[in-house]
C-alpha cells in the first residue's frame, strides 16, 4: 500500500504525535526490482512487510449482541495472518447468542483454515486466572470480568499476550464493509512498519463517516470526535504554549498498539477507554509529570494517525442520548487528568453545557481506571491460561 | 483470497455457466509451504497468482460527469498492477470536467507511480483510427464515437488491446467504497485463474446492494437484476428443457472478460450491453445456432459468477423512471434474440406490462448492435494508435 510520509510531527516530551497520513493506494502491487522513483512525500509499504507485521498481530473484535451478518462480515475482512480474538459479551440466556457467534466463527475458520480465539467476557476460567495473579481491577462483585467494552478489551489484550503477539489492534464488530476492516488492519501494519520506537500506536480516522439518511450525506467527522479532539488539543496546546490541532483521533475505536506500549498504559472503563489511552501517554511521557516507564521514555512513544480510503459505514445507534453517553466519559478523562489546567477545563465545561450533557455547576464524571497490564505477573498468568487456550480456539484440527 | 470452489456447472452447448461462488476471505495471507489441509469446497488463490493476472488486465472505468471524489476513490481502489483505462464522456464546455478528471488521475498516478490511460469518448484521433479501419458501427453522424456507455466500453476495449492486455474488466465510477472496487478486481483475477478455457467471463454480484434510506435497509438484489435474470433463465430453460435459476448476473456492470472472448462478441448499445453479452454467448456457442467461432467453441466459453464480501454502495439516481430505462433494453436484447421462443417472450411482455414499461400490444425495442472487435484489422488499428498512446498516458515520466 501507499500512504503519505509523515510530514509533520508534534513533540510533547517523549511523545511524538504524527500528523494525519492519508492512504493513497490500498494495493501497491508487486515489489519492483527497478522501481520508478518514488515520490518523497509517499511511503510505499510492500506486501510482504505488511504481512510480516500482520503475522505478529492480534486483532481484537469486541462484540455484544451484534447482528450475526455484520459480525461474520467483519471477521471475513481481517487479513489471514492476524490472530483474531473475539471477546463477546453477548447474552447466553434465552437465546445463546455467544454460541451462535462461536459457531459462525468456527465455520469460517474451518473453511478458511485460519486461527481465531473466542471467549465470553464472563468466562470463569479467565476471571479465576486474573484473581490468581491479583489483577482484580476489572473483576466485578460476582468475581467475573465486569461488563463494559474496556474490560473486554483488556481481557483480550491479556489473551493476545498469552498468544505471544507483538501487536494488538481493535476493530468494532458493527462495520458493514469487510473491505474497510481489511484496510484498517493494513493501516495498523503500515504504521508499525514505519515506527522508529517499539512503543507505538496507530489510530485510524475515516475519510468520511457516512451519515446515512434519506439522500445520503457523507459527513466528515462525527460530532463526538470533533468535540473530544478540540479538548484534547487544548490540553496539548496548554503545555506546549502553541495552538495545535494535531489530534484528530481522540475517540478512535479503530486503533492498535505495540504490546510493549499496551502493557504500560493505564486504561479507563467504558467509553473513556480510547481518549484515556492518549491521556495516559501524555501523563506518562509528556515530560510534565514523572516518566511512567524509563525504557519507553528513552525510545519515545510514537502516535500515528491514518486516514483511510474507505468511508466508514456502521450501525447507527441512538441520537443525542448516545452523543452524551459517549462524550461525557471521554471529556471526563481529559478533565480529571493532572495535566488539565483551568483553560482546558473551561473548554470542556462549556462544550458539555452546550450539549446539555451536564447542568451548571456540575463536572464530568471521573473515569474508573484500570491498572496497566504489566502490574501483574504476566508469566504466571500465561502459565495458568496456557492449558486452557485450546478451549478458546475456533479452529478444530482434524486428526 | 478464498472463494467457493464451483460446485455446479450448467452446460448450454459449449457454454459452461458456473453457479455463484462466494468470496470467503478477502486476504488469505502468505503462501504456506506446509499448508493446513484445504477444504475441498474452497479454492485458495495465492497473492502472487492474483497479481500475475492483474498485471495482464486492463480495468476500464467509464465515467460521465461523476462526482470527482467518487471517481478518485474508485481509481484508488484498483490494484496497482492493472492498467487503468478511463473512458470519459464528461462535459468539456462551460466547466471542463474531463480536464478535472485527467488532472485528478495524473496527480494520483504521479504519487502512486502507476500507469493509466484516459481519453474522452469524443476524442477525434480515436474516431479517425476507427474510421480508417472501417469500424464505423460506433461512430455517429459527426464522425466521432457515439454517446453511450456501451460505445465507450467498446472504444476502451480497443485501447486495452493496443496496450496488449489479455484481460479487460469494468468498474463503474459511482462506487463509494474503494475497498469494494479492490475486491471486484480480485474476483476477476480469481475467476480467470481457475478458468479452464481462454474464453472466459467473470460477472460480479453483490452480497447486498444496500438500498440506502432512513433506517438503512440492505436489500438483496435490485429489481432490475431480478427481472432480467428471470427472463434470461427462462431462455436457458427453454433450450435445456430443465428449469434453472443459474443466471444471477444478467445486468452485472462489474464484469470482466478474457480479450480472446471480448473480441468475438456482438455488443449492444446503451443499457443492453451487459445482458447482450450473455445473449451473444448463448447464440454463438449454445449449440442451437451455428457456432460463432470454431476455436472458442472447441475450448468452450466459461462464465463465472462471483458474490462479493463487500456490499455495494453507489449513487442512487432516479426511481421508477430509471428502472424502466434500464430494464427495457436488457429485456429487448433477450426478446429479439433468435433463441427466444414464445414462452420467454410471454414472460418478458408480462414483466414489462407489470412495470408499466410498455403498453399492451407493444414490444421492447430491438437493440442496436455493435459488431465484434475482431471484425476489423486490429493490427492496423494498433499501428495507427501506437504513436498517439503517450498522449493518453496519465503518468508523465520525469527525465
Amino acid at each position: 500500500m501507499r500512504i503519505d510520509a509523515p510530514k509533520y510531527t508534534e513533540r510533547f516530551g517523549s511523545v511524538r504525535i504524527n500528523e494525519v497520513q492519508q492512504v493513497l493506494q490500498l494495493d501497491s502491487g508487486k515489489p519492483r526490482t527497478l522501481p520508478l522513483r518514488e515520490n518523497v512525500a509517499v511511503q510505499k509499504i510492500e506486501e510482504d512487510v505488511i504481512k510480516d507485521f500482520e503475522e505478529r498481530m492480534a486483532i481484537v473484535i469486541p462484540t455484544k449482541d451484534e447482528k450475526l451478518k455484520l459480525f461474520e462480515g467483519v471477521v471475513s475482512g481481517v487479513p489471514h495472518e492476524c490472530l483474531i480474538i473475539v471477546v463477546s459479551n453477548s447474552q447466553r440466556k434465552r437465546v445463546d447468542r455467544f454460541r451462535m457467534e462461536r459457531d459462525a466463527l468456527r465455520q469460517f475458520c474451518h473453511f478458511t483454515r485460519r486461527e481465531a480465539l473466542i471467549f465470553h467476557q464472563k468466562d470463569p476460567v479467565i476471571a479465576q486466572a486474573l484473581a490468581d495473579v491479583g489483577y482484580t481491577g476489572i473483576l466485578g462483585e460476582d468475581g467475573l470480568v465486569r461488563h463494559g467494552k474496556a474490560e473486554g478489551m483488556v481481557a483480550a489484550m491479556l489473551m493476545a499476550m498469552v498468544a505471544k503477539k507483538d501487536y494488538v489492534g481493535f476493530i468494532d464488530a458493527d462495520n458493514y464493509f469487510p473491505g474497510a476492516v481489511w484496510e484498517y488492519v493494513r493501516c495498523y501494519a503500515a504504521g508499525f512498519s514505519i515506527a522508529n520506537s517499539p512503543y507505538a500506536m496507530v489510530r485510524v480516522l475515516w475519510r468520511y463517516k457516512p451519515k446515512v439518511s434519506a439522500g445520503m450525506l457523507f459527513k466528515k467527522w462525527g460530532r463526538v470526535s470533533e468535540i473530544t479532539n478540540r479538548c484534547m488539543n487544548s490540553l496539548v496546546s496548554s503545555k506546549s504554549g502553541f495552538e495545535t490541532d494535531i489530534i484528530k483521533t481522540g475517540n478512535a475505536g479503530e486503533h492498535a498498539m505495540s504490546m510493549r506500549l499496551a502493557q504500560i498504559l493505564t486504561y479507563a472503563s467504558g467509553y473513556a477507554v480510547e481518549p484515556q489511552e492518549l491521556v495516559s501517554i501524555f501523563e506518562g511521557f509528556g515530560g510534565v509529570l514523572p516518566m511512567a516507564h524509563q525504557i519507553a521514555a528513552k525510545h519515545g512513544v510514537e502516535i500515528f494517525q491514518t486516514e483511510t480510503r474507505n468511508p466508514h459505514l456502521h450501525e447507527e445507534k441512538g441520537g443525542h442520548h448516545l452523543l452524551v453517553e459517549m462524550l461525557l466519559p471521554g471529556l471526563g478523562a481529559i478533565y480529571h487528568s493532572p495535566l488539565c489546567e483551568d483553560e482546558t477545563r473551561g473548554v470542556i465545561i462549556e462544550e458539555l453545557l452546550r450539549q446539555d450533557a451536564i447542568k451548571p455547576g456540575e463536572e464530568p464524571p471521573k473515569p474508573q481506571f484500570i491498572a496497566p497490564l504489566n502490574s501483574i505477573d504476566l508469566k504466571k498468568f500465561a502459565t495458568i491460561m496456557a492449558e486452557h487456550m485450546e478451549s478458546y480456539s475456533a479452529l478444530e484440527e482434524e486428526p
